[in-house]
């Protein structure tokens, strides 16, 4: 234990001596315009020092699978992925949105390596059982590993995840963008200081849903618990916000949610334990 | 120079230092049949030392293009790739069959990591140009980053290439995967002894195209020359051959023609200088 490039637990490693680095959660419907795509890519790429980017991409997804004969199939805001589904999103994840994004990141002088959990073994999961209904092919998370990822940050690349698993058998498994970004930056603590951040449709979490202009600059945890009971914070936020605090909990250093206007600044919503 | 890591060029590394390195090529049409992709992913994940899987993907790329009505436009076997089939190609050879192999070969127990030459910057092109047909976003091939490449192959990795590159300025090009296979193999003889097998349908260069028994066990330059005079040797096979004998030219150890049944045994057609 010890020499270069061994695994140390989190815990060993002091804080002030382990490195950053910077996360990045995007969703699909920033791939589908192409000026906010640029805008995006352009920010991330500028931004020194080690980071992941992690992406979405449900909508065109839909659209695809609906031309092929695969209508999307919803319940609770969450894809139900039989066999086919599986093929569409694997297409479009994987494939269509992930490689745009490596080629716009190189053009940008980012070395990108795209990658789904199944690439280097890096994201293993189980398909979801249990659940009320059955969602098919969906993966919640075992593993992720951590030192094949850094392994790869140290060499100078930057990997960028689409949001797809595998159960180490063969079967790739459809994973939410939201929970694959949480799951690597928690594990990523392991090595480094990390930053999280969500990017969203609005400015950030919003006081007023109807007023942009409302975010909410700091959430503590004490703040979610007041602001859900008082129902200021509801519906699609609360899983937003459940996967952010608990990657805190579990010693990511940092969270922001945040339109993509406030990538590297100022704006959007820092969360803290 | 010289220093561990460094770049050295073929020449400065005597052949019995050099590691061997096998790239695999293997047709689309092994992807759609379920028997004899699991025979070929056993087979290679079985085959110990550094390894690279180039897979192609026309027939599904057809058939999806077909459903979202962008139908398949070819010129003496070449797809013509507007940006519509690009599209296509991208989702089914980057998505759908790169991650549907990786998962595999993760399942067979090699540590697998699919890409296209967007990925790690590893394959740059350029648009062809100056063909006697518009095709589009097709690209012939520029630069290898072979230092790259072996940084994946010794940190344990097998890179699985889909039949894509870019050209560094952001745009995505659609790269024959024959061409893709030769390249790498040429450009890994900077660190390797090469050795590059491309599977097909028939069980090797075949003397009578009629009959699959008919196979030429051995191939030199100079039978070959004869052998296209004597047009035994015709169509397809032409650019194959071609792509075979520049690799060879250019310092890859052994080029072998072969069905997906004959990956680590004997049997199959080898070329040679």
């Amino acid at each position: 234990m010890g020499g270069t490039g061994s695994v140390r637990s989190h815990a060993q490693i002091p804080l002030a001596m382990r490195k950053e680095l910077f996360i990045l959660k995007i969703g699909g419907q920033v791939l589908e315009d192409e000026e906010a795509l640029q805008d995006v890519v352009q920010q991330f790429a500028a931004r020194g020092g080690h980071k992941i980017l992690v992406h979405g991409g449900g909508k065109r997804a839909s659209q695809v699978g609906e031309a092929l004969g695969v209508p999307a199939r919803m319940y609770q805001g969450r894809r139900i992925t039989d066999k086919s589904t599986l093929e569409v999103v694997t297409m479009v994840y994987a494939g269509l949105y992930n490689k745009k994004l490596v080629a716009a990141l190189q053009a940008n002088g980012c070395n990108a390596l795209g990658m789904s959990g199944a690439d280097a073994n890096a994201i293993q999961a189980h398909k979801r059982l249990g659940a009320e209904i059955d969602f098919g092919f969906a993966g919640d998370i075992d593993r992720v590993d951590h030192t094949g990822i850094d392994r790869l940050l140290q060499s100078g690349l930057t990997p960028v995840f689409c949001a797809l698993t595998h159960d180490g058998q063969g079967q790739l498994l459809n994973t939410n963008a939201d929970t694959i970004a949480s799951s690597l930056a928690s594990a990523m603590t392991a090595h480094y200081q990390v930053r999280l951040q969500f990017c969203f449709e609005k400015n950030g979490v919003l006081r007023d849903p109807a007023d942009d202009h409302s975010v909410i600059p700091l959430i503590t945890h004490a703040d979610y618990t007041r602001y859900r009971k008082e129902g200021i914070i509801s519906g699609g936020m609360l899983p937003k916000l459940d996967n952010a605090f608990a990657a805190l909990k579990s010693g990511v250093d940092q969270v922001a949610i945040s339109s993509i206007h406030h990538i590297n600044g100022l704006g959007g919503t820092t969360l803290t334990l």
